[in-house]
């Protein structure tokens, strides 16, 4: 055996070495995994399959090895130049010193998922759980034959099944019962019994909603009697390092428990962390919070349960269990009440998750008369159709493209993206706070294709028109360049104007790219059209949910068919209707025992499998209409 | 502050130092106490109290303490002299080196709670527990609404809780459905899933049934399906060394949390070992341990569950839960199947416990056309009486006495003990295992009362006729002698012919001691005769029950009235009722469901709050009858 390599990471602020790593100089391990053994957070959206630029290092001394295709078609000729690698693509074959990249690119992440606040005066407040306060003798000499729990139970205005009592509730009973005259608050879900306390603690009654998202985890701290929300708290999914869409999520931990343990402890120290948080906040303690409900797509309800999902990633895509698991805290565990009940809404099929029930909840499309679509637009898209009489739902895997991942320059909705373009004579761009431009966001993305198409930049098949360049006005003609490996590109910033110090640019692949999300989610609405034989004039609201449906301008989401050509005042934005849903599970057991309804009552289509279901989607990854 | 002593704890075998322990020398702990921190395991029978003399050390080196009043009355002037002390009594005080010493009078203990076989003939076999071997088809593009749990469920013969599977039972599923062309045995219990594997299993469906005793834990392993013992397993129970009798055991975990998890800890650890040691004599897996039945009295259940137990020490006795508890075997965590059910017997009130429910079940007194009683004689006495019609029981602190402890030479049916007396002209004693006697068990201390009531040593009052000695024989006359301290005794055993160096006596206080063992369970069943308004002629059976009661002869415990006078064909020994009981409960649900019922109608006596109850207990103490 030779001697093991030194590879050093460099922090990006201070540029003085952080972290050490000895590696055998076998070659077997890349500086991907080199850095996360380390304990080193390098970000892999797509899962370090080289389709993504997110974990992009530079190699600072030592040998750079030669470029793989990865490296060349992610990174470009000059990047190249420069000494940049993808960390997931790069073998350690001698000593190097490394400076991790991306973070140079996007500072100040805003979250797009930011709580969307519930209208509570819609909903009954029946939580399920209930306080009692109560005072109960100790048994007697009188009064021999009974135990404990047994006097404490017979003062509660209704029968519970006292044989569920949780052990943990029952240890310390002896002292509770006696420690204030007999006075006792006893907390029940349901018909059984979550807690005893000694004296009056009836003020005290909260629940957390939490969607887990594959990009971020909202949760929202609410009074289970007043249905007010004390605090909310949103933040980056921290599984995304390993990932940043599910289906890499997904192969990081497929056939590897050791890796499904990993990405389950991410989420529950996150949703542990939020509790803490989002108590703190609201100055109540975690002690008090009895029912938590947790929604998300089926890969994250599964890692976060600790259940397999290699076969959630292989076709036919099967959850391991779809009814709405429910148990205690102390048993994943969380850190609220120890017997607090986790509730997780269920799951219809495939990718058809606890998310896209709670979303039903909230619509309430349900209920509706007329036939309405929702779609929730993420790196999975979900689009659900119907009306009172029958739903359908499909799932679409659109991919990153539309968060700005597997883009030239793009990135997330953060300080420095392009969110709105504008082509009248010359190109425009609106950037997220007013600084010079440093790459560009999903919603600017649509944007820029839909005006380009207006501008005859871009053809309906998605091909640059750079053939018909020298028809076009000077400002825009000077836009279409070539990038450094001769491939098409369209300008939006130059170089000048950059916050970058490179040019803003939309390539061909780009945009290829953005047909391939945007086919996929269009599809998904035109075979659900197509099974319920529902045309778009029969459509009375198409709802857009989800974080990103807040930023998208409609008009040019039609535009580029990412949508169905609707009237624009039939598409409405709902927010993030998971989210929302989540709380009514919360605050009300109608709801929550409603979504399981729901959930039976769903028909799920499994796009892949439909008959020419290649037709439909090669005709909706086009931008112009079929003739 | 002074410099920390040393003390240091020499080993019986070797002779030599095996513990130093370092002490404040303030005088605040006792050498109990610092034996105990150090992981050195002195029996201390009575609870530290100063009533027994298992704590028995010697000071080889340093400055002797004067003895305490327990020390004199529990050693006597010649052991003090000889540097004995109780650890439980003696303060450290300065540098000393010790020698436990009770080691050297109890050898190789000789478990009397043996297993009593349970005769599986009498009761259906219906534990609950089946395995299901099935054929799944994991879900397909065709079939895509559904779920791997769903798929298997779907195959069962009867439906199933499905919502009531255990997450540990998801976690893997999707590889054991795919593991062995989809062949897989499901494990229930009732109508719930405990287990799923790969392959077909069904030969494994075991279950163990334990009595955890105040002394001895007894169990065994029995297959399910046939009923048949595999295994037994029997030991002391080792929490023995924080009080040898219910109301020390209590007294050392009272309103001390941290004591509690000590004890509990014990308890949990015997089980394992036990759950180990039965599969490994039966050359199985744990793993296929899908029940277990739990019986003890009120303290070892509500200790084994880790419920505070103090104010079960304290009158009206009562118990935190009197239930049939269910818990999965990873919430103790016991080393079984993992969703292992585990199933605690109900408590009726007080200290008539799940033991004596099992003792119940066992004897099907419950069934009785005629009026019977069973005993099981302990530290603390249970006594249950009636018929089909009516039940009631009542439990009776009997201390522990009749096994050998708080008796000046008592020890338990070990090699050496006296277990047999006769007096024809002079005494005569059986020892166990024929070797000189070193002591005397509870059998022969109720054979060697009986027989001096005979022959005139004791009045019917209990006092030792001392003042009558001239008018006996001469070999009886030679043994009526003095202790140091000039109390009256008897003794049994000349020095020698005694394998201890001196004579094995019975004191006056020895036969204190046992009139208020025997006086307390005769007055129990005194006091049901009364309540129930039943004559001793009118009994049909008195069954003993319990390791004890295999041992005495009934003549004699009816000769110094610890049982009632009936005609000796009616005093039956039924073997370990309790344990009988256990095993009925495990192996069939009909049985245990009978317990839960049984626990709710028999009606518990309390004993101290009968009118008149001193009054009983007074002519109960004597050997005599009444007038």
């Amino acid at each position: 055996m030779s001697r093991p390599l030194t590879v050093s990471f460099v922090d990006p602020e201070s540029r003085r070495p952080t972290r050490e790593v000895e590696v055998a100089p076998d070659g077997s391990l890349t500086l991907l995994q080199v850095a996360q053994s380390a304990g080193l957070e390098i970000m892999a959206t797509c899962g370090a399959r080289g389709r993504c630029r997110t974990c992009r290092v530079k190699i600072l001394q030592g040998e750079v090895p030669p470029p793989t295709m990865q490296d060349r078609v992610q990174l470009g000729a000059d990047e190249i130049q420069e000494r940049f690698r993808l960390a997931c693509q790069t073998r350690v074959i001698g000593p190097c010193s490394v400076l991790p990249a991306p973070p140079l690119t996007e500072g100040g992440h805003q979250i797009l998922a930011a709580p969307t606040r519930l209208d509570k005066g819609t909903i009954a407040l029946d939580s399920g759980v209930e306080k009692h306060v109560i005072v109960a003798t100790p048994p007697t000499e009188e009064n021999h034959q009974t135990s404990d729990l047994e006097e404490i139970v017979s003062r509660l205005p209704r029968p519970v099944a006292d044989e569920n009592t949780p052990l943990g509730a029952l240890r310390d009973l002896p002292q509770t019962l006696r420690a204030k005259g007999g006075q006792v608050t006893v907390t029940t879900f349901l018909n059984r019994i979550l807690d005893i306390e000694a004296g009056d603690t009836s003020a005290h009654k909260l629940g957390i909603a939490f969607d887990i998202g594959t990009t971020t985890i909202v949760a929202s701290l609410l009074d289970l009697d007043s249905g007010e929300e004390l605090a909310s708290v949103a933040n980056m999914n921290p599984q995304a390092v390993y990932g940043g869409d599910l289906m890499s999520r997904i192969a990081y931990a497929q056939f590897d428990a050791k890796k499904l343990a990993t990405l389950r402890a991410k989420a529950l120290n996150a949703v542990n962390d939020f509790i803490e948080e989002a108590c703190a906040k609201a100055g109540v303690s975690a002690r008090h919070v009895y029912k938590i409900v947790v929604v998300g797509n089926t890969c994250m309800h599964h890692v976060f349960l600790g259940i397999d999902v290699s076969y959630v990633g292989l076709a036919p895509y099967a959850p391991v269990v779809r009814h709405a698991v429910v148990v205690p805290a102390t048993e994943l565990p969380l850190k609220a009440a120890p017997h607090a009940v986790v509730c997780l809404l269920p799951i219809v099929a495939g990718f058809v998750g606890a998310d896209t029930v709670a979303c039903v909840l909230a619509t309430r499309i349900y209920a509706s008369e007329e036939q309405r679509a929702l779609v929730d637009i993420g790196t999975n898209g979900e689009v659900v159709m119907g009306n009172k009489d029958r739903l359908m739902a499909c799932s679409a895997p659109a991919g990153p493209a539309l968060e700005g991942a597997q883009i030239r320059h793009g990135m997330r909705g953060a300080l420095g993206a392009i969110e709105k373009v504008r082509i009248e004579g010359d190109v425009e761009c609106d950037v997220i706070g007013n600084v010079p431009a440093i790459g560009i966001c999903g919603s600017g993305l649509i944007d820029a294709a839909a005006r380009m198409l207006d501008a005859q930049v871009l053809a309906g098949s998605g091909a640059m028109r750079h053939d018909l360049k020298d028809s076009l006005a000077a400002p825009l003609r000077d836009r279409m360049t070539k990038t450094a490996e001769g491939r098409n590109q369209f300008v939006l910033v130059h170089q000048e104007e950059s916050g970058k110090g490179e040019a803003v640019t939309l390539t061909q692949n780009d945009i290829r790219q953005l047909q391939l999300a945007k086919g996929a989610i269009y599809s998904g609405i035109l075979t659900l059209q197509k099974v319920m034989g529902t045309s778009d004039s029969e459509l009375a609201e198409l709802m857009l949910c989800g974080g990103f449906g807040n930023y998208i301008n409609t008009a040019s989401a039609v535009r580029i068919r990412l949508l169905p050509p609707l009237p624009l005042d039939r598409i409405t934005y709902f927010g993030n209707a998971a989210h929302v849903g989540a709380q009514m599970a919360l605050l009300s057991e109608t709801e929550r025992m409603r979504a399981n309804e729901l959930a039976r009552r769903i028909e799920h289509v499994a796009l892949a499998s439909q008959p020419n279901y290649q037709d439909v989607f090669v005709d909706a990854i086009s931008f112009a209409m079929p003739a």
